[in-house]
């Protein structure tokens, strides 16, 4: 097959895009080797053209001025790596409408405004990917729309932020919580201000991704309900490990009945379960679809190499799919309604503090029952002023298990404010 | 996009291609919208039109004769699904001369005649696809030919048998080969001759493929080496436990300097390792290379439906990438030399059994060290009539450690045979 030649474009040229434009010549054999097309960055939009940068660009390569890229008739694809929600989302608005397939690794601008952007992109007949936006090289959205066509997949649970993913691998070695964030931030795993990793925005955006390819209706990162990991305590950590779990930080993503819950919260997570065996920084997808049980995919979620593999692989896709019509339409065909809050049933594990008397567990056990909520193990121990009841649940809906607890709160024998986690056990098996 | 009429043709029509039929059927809607294209099987190759059918087809479908199937000019695309090598092999030769893209879930036919089926297609100018043969549904080949085209994968580390994963994982709960396999056969893991799967037969053969595709090189069923379960014992898997590692068959295809290693044997897995966590019937393959470190795919790795999905996932992808010249070409593009046997570097887990008295220990080590092989851990374990060394060694060369035991078997103070595996616990970050 004869060499293709494939002009194409960055906006931006940081870290990412420098490696983008690094991969792209290095492995410029193998891509057409792979492909028949060999392609070549032709333009890279910045703000300082005579900024010192890695891997320097051919010269002429960088522009400041949008428009040049935008209305360059031979650039054939455009990757956004630049960041943010604006100038970025305007670009790529400008680039579907003048007919160039764009790639993108921007997760909040896919979470945020890809109700705008997908009908823009399916408008012009032009595609647009953004692999890397959720947990960089680990192929989870090519999977998902390409393997995955037939699959009904029915639950996405991801460990889809690595920083949180390591404070909390690393509390299971005995660190406190301050200590294994401070570790992080020395390592370069998390930010100067963690927020939006801890908080478990970041996960929630990229779960909003992967719930909309998943599902076929679109889910913004408005529709997720998340929690983070600043209220895990050391005793979280060992209570799980007595009950041969660990904590993680998990984004879950359920169709029931036709409608869809998207929530990110720390979960207890048994230690027979694939996503329990993902450490440090890594991430994880777990798939659960009709004709596939279970596929998980794990990696390292983050990293500029590992960004530009992503962004590169869809580029490959795009120029390999032009014509056929594959992948052009957007994702999110139907409109689902959201599960009330509440109705999702999971078992549950519950940390009770309470007087240490006769009668206490019975009278916690009736508040559980009277919810219709089921005891399936249950340990106690002695602590300083009472006893600590860990309880873990059979399946129950959320709301049945709040309700409970919030009884079990007002009792006078309870002390301070009870704590509930989901666990997950199951699998698509 | 307009909906595109694709027929499509099945070879074979047991449990796989029955499955292939009504997942096209059932999903129809979920394939067009995400590729524009409906597909429907028009031909169907059997050797009886007359027996009883899951999912029958319409009529007129079934025929016994191949020509109408490879000169049915409507027909796009062709999954092979009926297994074996002949006729499998010519139809498939036959189909491709006639410019007709191939799916094939035929491991041992791509094994055994990936050299002469691919430049077949390649000169045909029409897809060879084979996403099914190895790992059913689990998408590693399109994850390794199309998200990682610029990752220089330099190793392959796989659990590809899901019947020799069982019995291993049941063999740490406590039950012996025999039971571990009889318990297997009862429920379906493995067939009444286990031969090809506990030999690790099976899994040279797709790890052949893997690493065809993985280094660009043609690796053969005969380039293989391979070793089985049958000579595990309890006693190893103990053994493995106490160093906190497990048992479990590893296929492993590493380029070292340019030169290709391909072999199959059991292997004591780190529990940190993320295939130490594969239980069960459950395959993985990791991915390790440059851009992306390693990346884990793990799900089930057999069954008719998931064998079926990706058979459609194939099919989706020679439709949607039809004439661009994406993945046309022979993934082996280069010959390379293989790894001469024994230059193969790694730690390895060494069990020999000694007299219990002073100086035996010191003449183990002084055997090691004359050949350069360095010990990381040593537990010894008193048992009847003497003593039994556990032995972890620093990385080295097979062949050097295959020569130090020799001369360790050769110490009068050596009872029977030393035992040893290769030690997996290396990650590609």
């Amino acid at each position: 097959m004869a060499s293709v030649d494939v002009p194409v474009a960055l906006l931006g040229y940081g870290t990412v895009g420098a490696a983008v434009n690094r991969l792209l010549t290095e492995n410029a054999d193998d891509i057409e080797r792979a492909t028949g097309h060999r392609l070549r960055v032709v333009r890279a939009l910045v703000r300082d053209t005579e900024k010192e940068r890695d891997f320097q660009p051919d010269h002429g390569v960088l522009t400041t001025d949008f428009a040049a890229v935008r209305d360059d008739p031979e650039v054939a694809v455009v990757a956004e790596v630049m960041g943010g929600i604006e100038p970025a989302r305007s670009y790529v608005l400008d680039l579907l409408g003048a007919g160039k397939p764009v790639v993108t690794a921007n997760k909040q601008l896919i979470a945020q405004r890809g109700a705008e952007l997908f009908p823009a992109a399916s408008a012009a007949g032009v595609q647009l990917r953004f692999e890397a936006s959720v947990c960089a090289a680990i192929p989870v959205i090519k999977v998902l729309r390409e393997a995955l066509v037939v699959s009904n997949v029915h639950r996405v649970l991801g460990i889809v932020n690595g920083t949180t993913n390591y404070i909390l691998t690393r509390m299971e070695s005995g660190h406190t919580y301050e200590d294994a964030l401070a570790e992080a931030q020395r390592l370069g795993f998390a930010e100067a201000d963690p927020t939006d990793d801890v908080s478990g925005a970041d996960a929630a955006a990229k779960m909003a991704i992967l719930a909309t390819i998943a599902f076929g209706s679109r889910v913004t990162l408005a529709d997720v309900a998340y929690e983070g990991i600043e209220s895990i305590v050391p005793g979280h950590i060992r209570a799980a490990q007595e009950m041969g779990m660990v904590v993680r930080l998990i984004g879950e993503a359920t169709l029931v009945d036709g409608a869809v819950d998207v929530r990110v919260h720390p979960a207890l997570v048994d230690r027979h379960h694939p996503l329990a065996a993902v450490e440090g920084a890594f991430n994880a997808v777990m798939l659960q679809g009709d004709a596939i049980r279970e596929i998980t995919l794990e990696g390292p979620g983050a990293g500029g190499v590992e960004t530009a593999s992503a962004v590169i692989a869809d580029m490959v896709s795009i120029v390999g799919t032009k014509g056929t019509g594959f992948l052009q339409d957007d994702a999110a065909w139907r409109t689902l309604a959201q599960l009330p809050p509440g109705e999702l049933e999971s078992p549950f594990y519950l940390r009770i503090e309470v007087d240490d008397r006769a009668g206490v567990l019975a009278h916690v056990a009736e508040r559980l029952a009277a919810h219709g909520v089921s005891v399936a193990r249950l340990v106690q121990h002695e602590m300083e002023g009472g006893a600590a009841l860990h309880i873990v649940t059979h399946e129950a809906p959320a709301g049945a298990v709040e309700a409970a607890l919030a009884d079990i709160a007002a009792l006078p024998e309870t002390h301070g404010t009870p704590t509930k986690l989901t666990v997950i056990s199951d699998r698509g098996t």
